[in-house]
């Protein structure tokens, strides 16, 4: 009944056939295997952004084998790495800053091995396609049951490349944060997470107000509420999104054209006096 | 042999990782589910379009269960529910017109129920995400066999939101309609079906002419063709598709440019004169 | 434990619920079987994409039917095709130069049949939509083991329409070659096969530098590299691609966008000069 899941993620886009030859090398290797797409439209050579879709699907999928190739160094010297994470699963990649925040996500990383025996991975190691010829591989052995320590010699965990998301500065009375995601409908995802922000504006709760600075721009103030229809369609907001992080939003509206906001953009939330 | 069907509509994407986590929702419910993507690629906040794309799938699947999330009122009072069909097939999904217009194509709904029971939701229910933490794991119960009745109360059919497909003005002469979709083609679906506009334009067969008018427009005449290669390359014609809705394309082209078509134009067919 | 394998490659595209409808027919019919979407982003009506990034893929498919449809003449006279090749595989599109070449590369084609058993049709065949109605109910009826014979009368393989893909012309220390396909990274694909540039610029190993020259534009000096991270990031060169295809990157960057290349633009590469 249980097959064992894999997932994975990638920048190679759905117009090109590369995620589905993933798919295929797999069902060659372990074809009892059930595989999932995470996403293979990350925005090119974007590990950040990589390592945080990650971190957002892992804790919402079973107990797997996860695959994540952001990899603009593929064929250099960075590492091919597998990660066991203390919830059991194992996440598959380059070492280059993808996998560390989504491991945190999963209990954290416990052992970790470079990627160098050569019966798993394909006969012929291309330079510039390890997705095919060895991240998909391992993950389908590890599937069938190969075992992580059998993939290459184990690796001291603060050796890993650490992860690009950055954290937020949670001072007394305010919380300094940076945009560092728009998603598709164009709610802008903050380095904060929604307990930062409540930790740092003491007191506030949904239903209060949050002054919202940036350079360059005059302040606005938002509502912090439950959900998008507690305002006006058409206005902005502040909310804990469905991955308890702070996150703005339009009603029915796109909050990033809106109130012109683009990653990496630093902002900071204070509460809003209340004839603010 | 026969796994559970479960089909997933959604306006969420392919680039953030929502859709990938309905997938892993319902791979921890119920593993042995199959799961069919409808599209995830709903123009966001469409009900419309979510309601015509699920009336064009759902007659081409086999019976299950069908998750369908345009949902711009998430987590405010609109009623999560499910809807069985004639054809024995549940639909769940938002109160908001996405599902009846589907419904009836798999016979009409004959019970639906409010989705009020938590033991069929995920423990912690987001005020955002209403797809991975409610309905995804609805239709993963449901294929586990929970009986409809089971989630909540019953609901009077006629209590439900109706559908938001409009309906065409079949007259004597004239068919009264408007464009309600483009596909990725560039092809136009009018609200009108072939078969209403057979009986509008009374005697009009393939290879018949018809006048199509429009306001500010001045009017053209199309040819009632079988299929695109009837006419020469570039050139328009009015078609019964394949779902029999009256739609307009252009051979190998893309006739909403062409003609300069758009969404919610009305348009009026009439027969043309052999002389037109 | 080993369902048939069938894949699927259109010009669908995403949003619409067409390739999903692939997808619910086969599970109508052959409940067993595993779907590999390859693709349904093939740019509308291109043939010679979907020929290319089905040679792509295929060899690193399991044995399996390949369902493949970009098909501007459908509804038209142009032959509904299976075409088995030597590896064992099944290919069935319209006979319109999609299959040959993918065919070449799991061995070349040993037999093709004309798709013209109603028995292995859905009942009623539209004019718009083959893939749905004839197509993905051959692959299925395939996979539940009919065999090829059984579709219809055997075709005399030299009657298919040749593939569209073009040849490379190798002269003496100069290959003649043209732009075939950019993919979604900007890296842009020539008709030139790798071994077919190294047999022309006798002697070209890695390493080595190659003019590239193109009508209207100075010629440009490109390093043959083994991988991206070989130049620095943002700089120009020429590889082996992961199919053994020459192609033109930008380490960390679009080459289409950089050195302005287009598809169908014949491009000519000869040996650099140690000065050059």
């Amino acid at each position: 009944m249980s097959s064992p899941l894999i997932s994975l993620l990638t920048d190679f886009g759905l117009r090109d056939p590369s995620a589905a030859i993933l798919h295929g090398v797999i069902a060659g290797i372990a074809p009892g295997a059930r595989v999932i797409d995470i996403t293979h439209e990350v925005r090119k050579y974007r590990i950040r952004d990589g390592a945080l879709l990650l971190w957002c699907a892992l804790p919402w999928l079973p107990l797997g084998i996860h695959v994540a190739v952001v990899d603009p160094g593929v064929g250099t010297a960075r590492r091919p790495v597998a990660v066991r994470v203390a919830r059991g699963d194992v996440l598959v990649g380059p070492d280059n800053g993808l996998l560390l925040g989504p491991a945190d996500r999963l209990g954290g990383a416990v052992a970790a091995v470079e990627l160098t025996n050569p019966a798993y991975r394909l006969p012929r190691l291309s330079t510039s396609f390890h997705g095919r010829d060895l991240f998909a591989p391992v993950a389908a052995h590890l599937a069938n049951g190969v075992a992580l320590e059998d993939l290459g010699p184990s690796l001291d965990l603060a050796t890993l490349v650490p992860s690009p998301l950055p954290a937020a500065r949670v001072g007394e009375g305010a919380v300094e944060s940076e945009v560092i995601y728009v998603d598709t409908f164009g709610n802008v995802k903050l380095s904060a997470l929604s307990d930062e922000v409540e930790a740092g504006l003491a007191g506030l709760v949904p239903g209060g107000r949050v002054r919202f600075e940036r350079p360059g721009h005059a302040p606005v103030t938002l509502p912090l509420v439950r959900t998008f229809g507690d305002v006006a369609p058409g206005r902005p907001l502040l909310y804990r999104d469905s991955y308890d992080r702070a996150c703005i939003a339009v009603n029915q509206g796109n909050a990033a054209q809106l109130l012109d906001l683009v990653e990496d953009q630093p902002v900071t939330l204070r509460r809003a006096h209340a004839d603010a």
